[in-house]
């Protein structure tokens, strides 16, 4: 199993387009084979920062999702609406 | 529920005794009240990297731990192992 955090920082006023955007993808990528969670969460202390909360069962499955349709389409429509660069990473769990 | 992400980056070949101090706070820990996942990842492009990522279920629970007896033992202890400040945030889902 592997663990994906990806943060996002959003514009101010464009909160509401991303999350219908994230939307769409949440609900395309649940049905890929090997996505075990994919789950979009908000920093209580700051509502423009946003995390999704990633779990595959493979690499390959990680792979094939930033490959499909769906992420290749939707992806860069939610870019257009952050301040900042996609903070990403892949991890492994050790405990 | 609610999900914190707690990122650490460990000084070089400090990172087995991390992970020692780590196992016994996680032992701890999922005991609590609460306490619904508290896993230690890895970033897998740089294995200095660490995540806590951890879910509560309530607020009350989170903060019942933050002044948890083994919390304040053992955090010092690993922050003295720590390169950079945690970057901690607290987050609510939203899809």
């Amino acid at each position: 199993m592997i663990k994906v955090i990806a943060k996002n920082y959003v514009h101010q006023d464009n909160l509401k387009e991303v999350v219908e955007l994230y939307r769409e993808l949440v609900e395309l990528t649940r049905k890929e084979k090997g996505c075990i969670k994919y789950e979009l969460f908000q920093d209580e202390k700051d509502p423009l920062s946003i995390a999704m909360i990633e779990e595959w069962a493979s690499k390959e499955d990680l792979e094939r999702h930033l490959s499909s349709e769906h992420f290749l389409r939707i992806v860069p429509l939610i870019r257009k609406h952050m301040q900042k660069q996609t903070d990403m990473g892949i991890y492994n769990r050790i405990i």
